[in-house]
Order: structure tokens, then C-alpha cells, then sequence
């Protein structure tokens, strides 16, 4: 009968590993005693390791730590791995050891296996790459872990949200310059207030996620600088010099981004305060969408019974029950995953508050909050802008009539009659049913014609002149 | 050539759908509008949705609003749909509509179709069984997907977390019997206190956890009441007399779960407070767990330069650098889990109190976070004692170092001479590098024989006799 | 010139206190060395803290560990002081240890100065009633302490949440009744629904805070078990036998609560998962009071350009730029006091998990966020109740024309004419701009007596009979 | 009799108001309306409000909107107010209308009071100068408000955090060097590692307060830019053309800061994204000193128990029943309010993102916070800094101690004789209770000589030269 595992080993003994898998010991370990969830880690994560990984081998070839043959076969291995590899060669759970080791070992082994089998060996055989002397030379998880989680969330901002949101702020310039023209009711406290044009409001939002979007890319710049060659404290033990230097330079060249080591690579190891930061971040796009989702489906509200102001695409029915229901779904989901980030950012920050002396055993946590929150609000903004933004329309039509009805429009004549007689034509007209202008007619409180200048809805969208 | 698509229609027209699929047009669209994110329901949350249909299907049929053929027909889809299909047949996104509506309809399009397949008509021809109109019957997704979210909580409770944590709580007694003659050294504030024994702080913990189980009981059984029956806003609107009873008489029978329908269903559909008081016991049982394990790491550190009390079972080699080292990695991942829970719930909260009117739109964050919760903690908690508690070890060497050398024994002292004075021997011996007795003995403040009679370390785990 | 301060000792030495004041050496150096904040403990927790003084005092008299003149002076002492002198005679912050012993030894201090002074020796002298040998006499601060946090937590929520939550509920049940017979449109999603009485919304208010309080409740239960007699870490060290179940029976009497000793101590010294699991139940409150604060502000917005249904009570000008605005401020406290309470709750949370072996040293953080959200929710509550609910009047006739217009009123047809049907005529009137009985007409798809027949609201409201 | 009340008035009518009160009728009002809680603005916010109503009355007297006499005396009444006054007259809870409102009436009455006063009228007459139409000019509550948001943030951070962290971080850095050449065993997962220097674990505490100070500092420059002149809804409705630039001129003056109107002041009235941002920023500083003080009291814990490598001074007796013991309180202290922050963080958080339309009504609760949690942690931070970091010691002996014993030391041998022979040398010497070196003997692993030289913990505390 044909065997359906092989014999691996490391330092504790022999471990039973299924025959097609690449990974060894220390990885089948984790399988069996990690038995937790569902959540792994995600392709761009291991991705981002590989880089660290081919990154180190070639740094390490020209420190002289490895041989040039051992140097190229980790390299190569590194290369082959396509993405379908990756779902199958690194099944590890989020929730092992705090460091990561296990997964980097995950790496180390798999990496470790391919090349010996490259160069004619077997798998198992560590021989002649060892995934420890070799594929981990002059690293330790303790700083490589950091630097995957770095690299990887900048890949994902880059990729994902930077891309969405600016998808998302192009939208809303058009929807501004589309809607500039149309004056309607402002609302404060969700009361009527004084007139506002429907392109000031998509400006606003506007604004508010090109500031967010800043507030982020100054959070990531720090991610540039990243701990490798702090090997297993941070003190640099056993790496050769110009390590950092070389392994950072051909980092950036295969991940396309700008990094440098760090001064201090403890701070990266002991500590993800950095992480805590982007969280908050995170959190503050979350707040701006949150309330841009809310504005809409309140602003969508109806068809016949609320505020009816904006027309929302109809892009599915609404209701299993209730025949026709259009409901704001695209606003729904979005508003989901800003509440959902809030709740990964409160574990993260937990997390980071955490640590102990040299090294923060949150790790797996922190970066798969991270990385989940940037894929979460990426794929909700896209969908979003595209199913909803895009497709807005003004009701031209209803918020012409609230403007028109609104007794707000009082606050136009404060500056002429005072804040107290405008504040009894309001009340005036409120009891007895009038518009403002026959209410202020009844008082005598001003002429008609100076009524009809000041109470010009589309001069109290601005400054006086 | 082979098509690989059907038509499918809903009210808003034709969707294509691939032909292997079995779900109709609503399922579709939003598969195509809600690209968002990984995170799917599981299937204990579609198993508990099949059963409500299936519970439904057989009360509509008792109350009249269902024909017996198109009655059994649902019933026997349902029946079939093994947990491969559920994997199959349900994609869609926790990240879609706030009320779940499309999940709703995925289960109604997917059962119409089997069923009227098994009755020799075709899927996508919603006859002779209408997903609306039969599946549906006396139902909107605003009743049953609470519904399902109130059984799956349930079951997951019964079916997961309860086991595990009886488990831990057992081996704690065990644990607590096994250390129950082993004093050590209490401490408070990190600092040296007063002796307890080893089995006291098992105790403890074990006493904990019976706590923390009893409170999520407690919450959850606000659970058993189902808002069946409440249709589009919780009136009862198109339902028949007697259809919630009887629903939930049925759904009791094939959930094994003890279930009634709720006098006033609106509160479970406009509002899910008792998910925002279940987050917060499932908080309160991660408190205690991170607890645990933080006190069990903290005991076991060392091996040479920590406290080093407790040696904890070697699973895996703990650092890719630094061989021979070991951790306590089941305490980290469930450190871990414990955190990510908090986190969860905190988006519960938020997700609770945002809901408006009639309807709370958080429905999927709300149970998606609450089933995560209970699955990471069930697997944590099981991990964490078969990988590590059972085989906790006192090291009893260790344990009596730090016993005979510590300072605080002196507190026995305190009612014989007197706070003032036994400080001064503490201090004195601190001070001095003395022994206490040493001390005492140097001070003359209390004789020989009396020292030795009162600062018995067993004597000091127990009030006087 | 006359002196300003005495010389209080304490174990490390001499120490200046202000001539007035009556507390001793070691809450001064905490005023000196704690400069952190503005917080300090309320009353009701130095009240609760005074109680347990006194009861120890009995307990111990009665043990024979104090002698009757001791003890009746501590006794006296602590009834003999007056809400003004707690203001006086506490001032110590939050932040200041984590076990509270700075407290702790502020009250020793307090009562020994007093009742020494009432013995006719003077402030300082620790004779005859010394603060640690007499007052705090079979005590440690990390045991009453908790208790203090258990029994005041009680008392806050006996004499302050649920009266104001007693109030709300009835007033909602007023409402309830006073609304019942008013039709108006549902609103799920934000958008039209099928038609629901007022009073069934206050019905659902009612509901929700019944099932809060009552989850407050059954966690509150848990505190009435107290860890007296526990001493330093849990094992009653230096008790006499009885004193536990003495001083807990002394305590209920003082405080008319009934209170019992903890089994195992140390649950409620090493970890304080309860107030966890309050600040769940609190949190699931301020959920509850959320939504209906969030709803009651939408349905009363407006008053010309919004849903219009309610209208609040004017209690000031809402605006000092607006003349003539009125909003929904209270609503807007009651939904700030709620949001605050979830954060309070998250850092108590926090806090529980963080604590170490044999004490949680966030003791005071926990009860102050315990202490000041039941504070804040009581009072937030009671202004809202008396300053909005109690006053709030239906709009009828806005409810009138918004039911009138529903095309969601389609919902009755659809188990006569079917889902698609029914949804074809409401989309026909969105479209058309027509009613639902001139689109029905229009379509021939159910006769006009049926229509009348089927589409009554108020028959909508409630089951089939 | 003597009249204790006046009589004041606003738009809804007459208020009895104090007749020592300088407020008027709607500061009244909110007293009666609002008795939630114990929180009112701390003088910080009012001083910066008072700047603003200052420089107001200024730029609208240049802009010809104020008469000369009316602005001199509005400035003349703000330069007036005391910090005693500040205390006196501005009453108001933070619990009141979620804009402010109230609280900007309360400086608008009172300013007309004392200048009415100054001018030879009455409190109460509103004449000369009115509250609205004079001390309100050109502005609304709802930009003013968050003016003075910005402003006392500012303020707050520039005057309260910043010295305190500048005076943490040098003394950090007199304790790196101070401790640069102690070596002392490194650890990870709280297990024994690798060598490190004490020096440099106290650079990594300066390097992560250090970022974290220029993370604050980034986000806070967002707040330079002010909403001055938005008036209602952002739109500038009645200012006069060059108001904003002149106001915030003026306000830069006063405030020592540098401040620019916004170009579009919606942005900060309808949401407060900055501070959710600013909420993070903080939270990650709280996560650097949460790790810091956590990591200092792990290390000082003992002092016959614990790991006991540092030293902390003994500023107080640590238990009111354990004589001589000394604790950790200043860490704790510093623990408490970071997880405080936490909290107050998460609570600002989910105000931001609960804003609607062109109004967050969270105003009040998101200022207290971020107000709160400046002063909590500046005052916090000096305490620590004072009163533990300063006096600080290593314990060399018990330092010295664990670094011989470590079996970790054997990392540095891995270059050499690979990853598994080091591990058999640490497992021997762990099972065995051997030295490293008798056990590297005892396996004829590496030459006794090659052994001194490479197990240098000195070396191994950097990359090799």
C-alpha cells in the first residue's frame, strides 16, 4: 500500500506530514495544535513574506552568510510559488503563537522543501537548504514577521483602498459639480435650518475623505521604516554587517515601495503602536463613510413618506414580503463594515496595548484586523461608488418644495430686523400655518420688497458680497 | 454549445444565473452587486434558516395557507440539503443588505428550485412552488432572519462553547485537586503577598468560568423567543391565526431548543439588545480567559530567569533563531481570541444602537460577529486545555524558593505586635538581605517560639480556626 | 505665628498634614504623589465604604478581635459623618493605585483621627484606635475594597437607575396606550413599510427597556455576594472565624441589601469579570435608549421639511443664529449619555481583563466608569423622560397623509393576487404617480371591492383573525 | 424682602435667573433642563471660547458689522472674565443639546451682561449690546462651537501634553544612558532570549514616545484650520466679505497659534473626523505607555519573587494588612489612564461617525473627551515621570544573576555549529540543570575556547562588526 505521509523532523522529533504537502514539521505541528477558527492568513500577507524571504537570501549571499548556490535556490523558490501555491502550502491559523513563528517557519519549510527538491534532494531531507541555517539566516520571526506585516499593509493600502477611495473622491467631485446648482434645506439637529446647495453637502464629503485619505498616508509612511535585521530582540544578534541596508534595498526593488531599516528595529518588535495609529486612522474613514452612507439613505428615504430629496439606483428588490420595496442596501453594507472596522480597530489597539518587554505576541491578531479592515472598506467603497454613488439623482422636485416651505429662511433678515423680531415671524408663521412672507407682512416687521431681496435662498448659500 | 447559464427572473426582470446553480435572480444580483469582502455565513447559521423554512412550510400548511403538495415538497428540500450543498448554494456576503433580505431569499430561491425539480418542473419556472408566495409564506426576511439569528446563537451556545467550557472547567477542578496541598506565594500588584495555595488560584479560576457560563446562559435564554410570526415590521401582517405557535412548536421539535414566539416580535426585529447584552457576557467570559491564560504564561515564564512556577507542556520548537526555546503559545492564541472577541462585540454595540424605526439594518454584522465570537472562543478554550492545561505541571522546587524567602509572611505577625512593628521587621529584613525570622529575632519583638508558631505558611491559606 | 499642619507617621516616616484636615500620613503622600485628573470617589461609594467600616467593627467586637470601646468609637465615628464632611475629608483621585488601598487607608485614617479625637486624644496619635491594627481590623484593602464596589454599584442602581428607568417605563406605557388607536406608515430600511400603530412603536420602547432592566438585573445579582472576610489575597488570612458571615449580615442591615460572603473570595479580588458583564447589560441600555432617543428625534423632524410625526416639546430656542428653532436636545443628551456609557463600558472591559494573579489593580477605574455611567443613564433618563417623553403629542395629520400615500400598502394583496402581481401594481403607481387603488384599477388585477376590502390599514396592523 | 431672582428673556419668554448670576434666560433654561451628571467645560474651553467671541467683535467691528462702542465693549468684557468668574458663570453640564448651542449662549449673555454692565445698563436689558445681534454677530453656535473645539485642543496638547511628554522622553533618555552598558537577558513570549542592554530597552521606550508625539502632532495640525465664519450650515450666511480671514488673524494673536479659516467650514461643523483621528493618535500613545509601565512594573516585581531587575522608589506603604510591602502605584496609576483613554477614545469614535446631514450633535461628548484625555494623560504621564521613572534603579546583582543562567545565550552559536546542534546543547543543559558550557562540553559539540569566545553577551547585544 502506497504511503499517504512522510517523516519530518525538527528539534523535538518526528511529525507525521501529509505526502503531497511542502511544509514540514513545524508547520504540521501548528495544523494539530491550532485547531482554532477559520481565519488565515491572507494571500498578500504571504506574498509580502516570500519578498522578505528572497529579499534576506540574496542580502545574505552578498554578506557572505550564504553560499551563492543555496542563496539562488531560495530565490528561485521564492519565484515559483504561484498564487494557487499559496493557498495550498500555508493553511495556518491566525490564532497560533503570538510572534508568528509558526508561520514563518511555514515559510522556511516550504521554501526550505522546494529548493532541495530543485537541486535534486527531498523533501524533508533539509538537506542541502536548511529552512533555519538557511531560508532564516541572519532573521528571527521577531523582526520578520513585523516587516511582512509592514509590507503587507502598505501593499494593500496601495492596492486596494488608495485606488477605491480615489474612485470614490473623483465620484463625488462630479456629483458636486453636478449638483452645484441646486439650492435645498440645510438641516442641524435634523430640524430645518437654513438653505445649503446640494453640491455643497457632495463637497463636503468630498473633503472629508481626501482628508481622511491624507490622515492614512501619513500613518503608512512610518510602515516604510521597517525592523529588519533586529533578529530575536532587536540587537541585530547574528546578522552580518550591512545586512539591513542590502535586505531593505532589495525589498523595495521587488515590492515596488520605498523602504529603509530602522535605527531601532525594537521599536517594530517590542511594540505595533504604529498599528494602533492606522487603526484610529482607519477608524476616522470609517466615521466619514459611516456618515456619507447615512446622509444618503436619509436623504433616499420614501419614496412617499420621507425626505425623498435624493433617488437612489434600484438594484434589487427590496423586500420579500413587500412587493416594490426599493431599500438603500449598497449605504447598508457600507455602514456594516465602517461599524465592523471600528470593532477590528478596539481589538487592535487592545492588542498593541499588550505587549511585553521584547516582543508584542499580538501579532497575527494585529496584521489580520489590519489587513481585513483595508480589504473591507476597499471592496465597500467600490461597491458603494459603483451601485449607488454613480447612479444618485437629485429629486429636484421635492427638494424644491421643502425649500420653499422651510421657515428657516427667516435668518436672512437677522441682520436687519434683529435675531428676536425674525424669531417671532418664524413662530408666527409656524402656528398659524403662513409662509414666512405673509407672516412677516402680518407683523409689519419689514417691507415686502426688502423680504423679497434678503429672503433669496441662493444668496444664503454664501458669504455677503 | 452548451450554455452555461439559465434565465432567472424577479420583479425587477431577467438575471442570468450559472446553470449549475440552484439558487434564482435575487441571489444573483447580489452576488453581483456586494463584492465585498471573505467572510460568508456558516453553515450552522443556514442550517438553522433551512429548519425555520421547513417549520414554517409545515404551519402554513396546518393553518391553510399552504397546500399539502407544495408543503411537503419544501419540507423535502429542505430535508435534502446536506452540508456540502449548504456550502454550494449559499455564497453570499455577510457584507449585502442590513436586514439580510438576500440571504432570505437565497434560501427561498435554492428550496423553490429543488423542490419544484423534485416535483418534475424546472428551476427557475417558480412553479408549481413560488419562492414569495410558498417559501415565504406568512414570512419576511425581517422575522425569520432573527429568527435564525436567535437558533443559530443557540445552538452554537449548546453545541460549542458549552462542551468546551465544561471541559476547561472540569480540568480546573481536576487541576485545583491536584494543587490543593502545593502553598506558594500569593502576589498582588505584581509584588510578593501573602501565601496561598497552588489549587486556591485553580479554584479560582474554575470559579470564574462557572460564573461566566452562567451569565451567558442567563442572556441567552432572552434568546428562546423567537419574533415568528412578526412579518415586514413585527404586526403579524398576513400571517394566519395560530401560525407563530405553531411554527415555533415545530421549530422547537427539529432544533431540540426549547423555543417560544414572542408577545411583541418588534422588539427582535427593530431592535437586538439582547446580541449587545450577549456580546457583553461573551466579553465577560473572555475577561476571565485572558486572565487565565496571562496569570499561566506569567507563572510558567523563565525557564531560568522568571518566575517559572508552573512548567507548561513543550508542544513545538518557539523560535526560528533561538534554539531550544519553548513558549507558551496556547496561552497567546487564546489571548489573542480574547482580545478579538472584545473587538467583535464592541461592533455589536455600535451595530446594536444604530438601528431606526421598524428595523435594525446590522442584522449580518450582528450574528456574523456573535457566531465568530463563539467559535473562536469553543476552539480556543478546547485547544488551550488539551494543549496545555491538562498537562500543567507545578514546579515544585521553584515554588518553595520563592515561599520560604518571601517577606510577607510577616503579615501573621501583624495581629500579635502590631502593623508598625511587623513592618519594621519586614523592612529591617529587606533592608539588611535578612531572613524574616533573622530580623525578628535582631528586633526582639516577638520571641522565637512564637515566630515559629504563627508564620506557618499553611496556616496563613485559611482563616483561623 | 500659628502652625497650618501637624506631623502625621506612617511606616516610612513623617509626613505634614494640614492643620483641618483629618486624614493621617498615607493620604496625603496619595495627594502629593497622585496629581492626576479631577476625578475622585463620589459619596455613594465612600457612604458604602463607611458602611462596611462599621460593620467590621461589629463583626470584629463581636469576634473578639476588637474590644467594645474600640470598636463603638470606630462606630460612632463612622456615623457621625455628615455628607458635607465626605466631601472634606475624601479627597483622593481615581488615579491613584490600582487596588484602592489609598482609599482605603483615607477612610482608617478619617475614622481613627475622629474617634480618637472623640476619645479625647488627639488627630495623629493613632491611640487608642489605631487606623491599621483597629479600624481596619480583619480587612485589606484588596477585600473591601470590592465590597465597596459591589454595594455602592447596588445602591446606585437601587436608588438611581431604576426609579428613572421606572419612570420612562411607565410614561412609555402611557404613550402606548394614548397612541394606540393611530395608524401611521412602518419604515424599514429608512423606507415606506407596511403600516403599524404609534402605539405600537412605544409598545416596543416599553419592551426593550423592560427586558434591560431586567438583564441589569440578574447581573446586579451577582454583586449582592461580597468578598468580605477575603483579606490580602482571598484566604481570609488573620480572620477570626464567623467574621465574614457576621460583617455581611452587619453590612445588609446598614445598607438594605442583602448581602452574603463569597464562597471564594478571591473571584471578586483577582478579577471583576462582573462589572464586565454590567457594563454589557449597561451597555445594552444604552443601546435600547439609543434607537428610541434616534427615532423619536426622526419622527420629529421637521417641523416642514422632514417626517413630522411627533411633536416634541419646545423647551428653548434651539438655535443662536436661527430665530425661531426648536430641536430635539434632549434627545440629543440621552444619545450623547449613551454613547459615553459604551465607552466607559469598553475601558472597564479592558480593565477587566488586564488584571495579574491574586488582584486586578484597575479597581478604581472600573467602579468609577461603573459608578458614572448608572449616573449619567439615570439622569439622562429622567430629563428626557419628564423634559420630552411625558410631553410629546402625535401629528396626526402628517401621519394621516403619509399612511394615505403608502404604496406599501400593497403588502395585503399579496397572498390574494400573489408577490409579482402586487409588485407590479405598486411599481405602476411609483411610476405613474398614482395611488395604489388607481394603479390596481388601471392593471385589472383585483376587483375594487376587494381592494377596499383588503387594503385597511388598520387591519394591517395585527394577524389575521 | 430682598429679591433673590431677575428677570431675563428670551424668544420663548421670561426666566428667573439668579440675581447674581451674569447669565440670562437661555443659560437658565439648560440648567433646568439638563441636571445630568457632574461634568461641565473645563476652563480651557471657555478661555478659548471667550478668544473667539474676542476676536469676533473685532473683525466685525473692521468689517463695519459692529458698531465701535459695542466691540470695544464686548472685547472689554472678555478680557474681564477671571479663571474665578470662569467657574462662576458657565454652569453647564456637558449633557445638554449635542451642538453647544446652550454653551454659546451662555458667553453670548454673559459677554452682554458684563458689557451692558461696563456701559451703564442693567444685566438682562439686552441693551446696549445684545446677546444674538451683537456678541453673536456673524457667527452661530455651530461654528463657534467647533472653533473652540480646535482651539482648546490645541491649546491643551501645546500647554499640558507636550511638556509632559518632552520631560518623559529626556528623562528616558538620561535612563538609556545611564543604563547603556548594563546587559541583562532579553525576553520574548515572557520566556528567557537573547541578551540585551537595559540602556537599550529604555531607547525603545524613548523611540516609541517619540513617535508617537509626532503622530499627535501630525494630526493636530489638521486643527489649525478653523470653521470660523461657516455660521449655520458652513455656507457663510450673513458674514460680511473678509470676516473669516480677519477673525481667525485675530484669534492667532490671542492664542499664540497659528490658525486659517477652512475653505470649506462644513467639513468640521458636520463631522469631527479629525478628532476620531485624533482619538487614534492618542490611543497609540496610551498603547506605548501602557507597554512601558507595564513592562517596568514586570521588572520591578519581587522583591524575593519576581524578576526583580529594576528598582522602583517607595513612596508609600503599598498594603493597609501586608506591612513593608511597596508597589508598583505610579504604573498603575499610568495603566489606569491609558485604558481610560481608551475608552474615551472608542466613545468619540462612534460619536463621529453618528453625525447626520449638516450637523454632528455629539459636539459636547467628543470635546469632553479628547479634553479629558489630555489632561488625564499629561498629569499622568508626570506623576510617572517624577515619581518612578527619575528615581529608577537597576538591580545589577539580580541582573547579572539571570544573564549567567540563561540558556538562551546559545543563539549565538548557531552561525557556527548550526540551528539543531545549538538546540541540543540548550535542551542538555535544561534537562540536565548544567551551565551552557559544561553541557556544549559534555557534547563535544564546539572547542571549549571557540565557546568563550562566541558566548559574549556583550557581542551579543549587536549585529557583528
Amino acid at each position: 500500500m502506497k504511503q499517504n505521509h512522510r517523516i519530518e523532523t525538527d528539534t523535538m522529533g518526528e511529525v507525521k506530514v501529509p505526502i503531497n504537502a511542502m511544509w514540514g514539521a513545524q508547520t504540521q505541528r501548528s495544523l494539530e495544535n491550532f485547531r482554532i477558527g477559520q481565519e488565515t492568513f491572507p494571500p498578500i500577507f504571504i506574498r509580502s513574506y516570500l519578498a522578505i524571504k528572497k529579499a534576506c537570501a540574496t542580502a545574505n549571499y552578498e554578506c557572505n552568510t550564504l553560499q551563492k548556490d543555496i542563496a539562488e535556490a531560495i530565490k528561485k523558490a521564492c519565484d515559483s510559488i504561484t498564487e494557487e501555491d499559496i493557498a495550498k502550502h500555508f493553511p495556518l491559523k491566525i490564532w497560533q503563537t503570538g510572534s508568528g513563528t509558526q508561520t514563518n517557519m511555514n515559510l522556511n519549510e516550504v521554501i526550505a522543501n522546494i529548493a532541495n527538491t530543485s537541486l535534486g534532494s527531498e523533501p524533508g531531507t533539509k538537506k542541502p537548504v536548511h529552512p533555519n541555517d538557511h531560508v532564516n539566516r541572519s532573521q528571527s520571526s521577531n523582526d520578520t514577521f513585523p516587516v511582512a506585516m509592514h509590507i503587507s499593509t502598505l501593499m494593500a493600502l496601495r492596492d486596494q483602498l488608495y485606488p477605491a477611495l480615489e474612485k470614490m473622491i473623483n465620484t463625488l467631485t462630479q456629483k458636486a459639480t453636478e449638483f452645484k446648482d441646486i439650492v435645498k434645506i440645510g438641516r442641524t439637529h435634523m430640524q430645518d435650518a437654513v438653505p445649503i446647495t446640494l453640491g455643497q453637502e457632495f463637497a463636503t464629503y468630498h473633503d472629508q475623505l481626501t482628508s481622511a485619505k491624507k490622515r492614512i498616508e501619513n500613518t503608512a509612511e512610518e510602515l516604510t521604516h521597517i525592523p529588519i535585521g533586529g533578529t530575536a530582540v532587536g540587537t541585530g544578534l547574528n546578522t552580518p554587517p550591512g545586512f539591513a541596508e542590502r535586505a531593505a534595498q532589495h525589498l523595495s526593488l521587488y515590492t515596488k515601495l520605498k523602504l529603509s531599516p530602522m535605527d531601532n528595529p525594537a521599536q517594530a518588535m517590542a511594540a505595533h503602536d504604529t498599528f494602533s495609529a492606522l487603526a484610529g486612522a482607519l477608524t476616522s474613514l470609517a466615521s466619514a463613510l459611516h456618515k456619507i452612507a447615512n446622509d444618503i439613505r436619509l436623504m433616499g428615504s420614501g419614496p412617499r413618506c420621507g425626505l425623498g430629496e435624493l433617488l437612489l439606483p434600484e438594484n434589487e428588490p427590496g423586500s420579500s414580503i413587500m412587493p416594490g420595496k426599493v431599500n438603500p442596501t449598497q449605504a447598508e453594507a457600507l455602514t456594516m463594515v465602517c461599524v465592523q472596522t471600528t470593532g477590528l480597530s478596539a481589538a487592535t489597539s487592545t492588542a498593541c496595548l499588550s505587549g511585553h518587554l521584547e516582543l508584542n505576541v499580538y501579532k497575527p491578531l494585529i496584521i489580520h484586523n489590519t489587513l481585513t479592515s483595508i480589504q473591507l472598506l476597499s471592496d465597500a467603497i467600490t461597491s458603494f461608488t459603483e451601485n449607488c454613488l454613480i447612479g444618485l439623482q437629485a429629486n429636484t422636485k421635492k427638494i424644491s418644495d421643502h425649500l420653499t416651505n422651510s421657515l428657516m429662511l427667516v435668518t436672512a433678515l437677522t441682520p436687519h430686523i434683529g435675531y428676536e423680531n425674525a424669531a417671532l415671524i418664524a413662530k408666527t408663521a409656524h402656528k398659524e400655518g403662513l409662509t414666512l412672507k405673509e407672516a412677516a407682512k402680518k407683523l409689519g416687521l419689514i417691507a415686502e420688497e426688502d423680504f423679497e431681496k434678503l429672503v433669496n435662498p441662493v444668496d444664503m448659500t454664501r458669504p455677503k458680497k
